[in-house]
């Protein structure tokens, strides 16, 4: 499994996206990162799991704690592939902007013709 | 299952990235787009139904070519998630920036002082 594949397929998952979200603010323990889900500390070890065999998060040497981190580089290389999109979806924006304001344009010359 | 977890998962597969870069240039058939890869028209097929079920794709009415379309909102939702975290990565770039700078700094001193 590839990079682009192992971001995308464990982005592919709320409660990993919220852990991503919380670890944003800085590093987190895994009972932290339990907290707010209604989700035991297991079920939360098995999402961090997917989120580090992805390369997504990294674990502190802290026996104890094995503080959770934010790696950021693989989210900004699924970020580029999806950049390339970009044109297309803003092409059709500005398509639509173009419709919108010629429908405007065509109402406003109804409303003076009245 | 959400759009994002749908549109995650779908992009977690190199043969459907393919397909959606392929799509960037326009419509294309299934034929089409089986064409480049050393797959069977079925495989092809599955993976155009996962895209088309994740809504990253759409097919046209002619009920012969029934030709593919590139959808490009669910990408723009995907590609909005991601960038939240560009404050992060840009900030770990900078970081390393000024990192860079010092050590280069540090080096100059060191030549100078030879």
């Amino acid at each position: 499994m590839n990079q682009l594949d192992a971001t995308f397929a464990a982005l592919a998952d709320p409660t990993r996206r919220a852990i991503l979200a919380r670890l944003m603010d800085g590093e987190a323990s895994v009972m932290e990162l339990a907290e707010p889900f209604a989700m035991s500390q297991p079920s939360i070890s098995k999402h961090l799991k997917v989120l580090e065999n992805a390369g997504l998060i990294s674990r502190g040497r802290d026996a104890q704690r094995r503080p959770c981190r934010l790696e950021a580089k693989p989210l900004a290389e699924a970020n580029d592939w999806l950049e390339r999109y970009r044109k297309i979806w803003e092409g059709n924006y500005q398509r639509l902007d173009v419709l919108l304001a010629a429908m405007q344009a065509k109402k406003a010359a109804g409303d003076a013709e009245q």
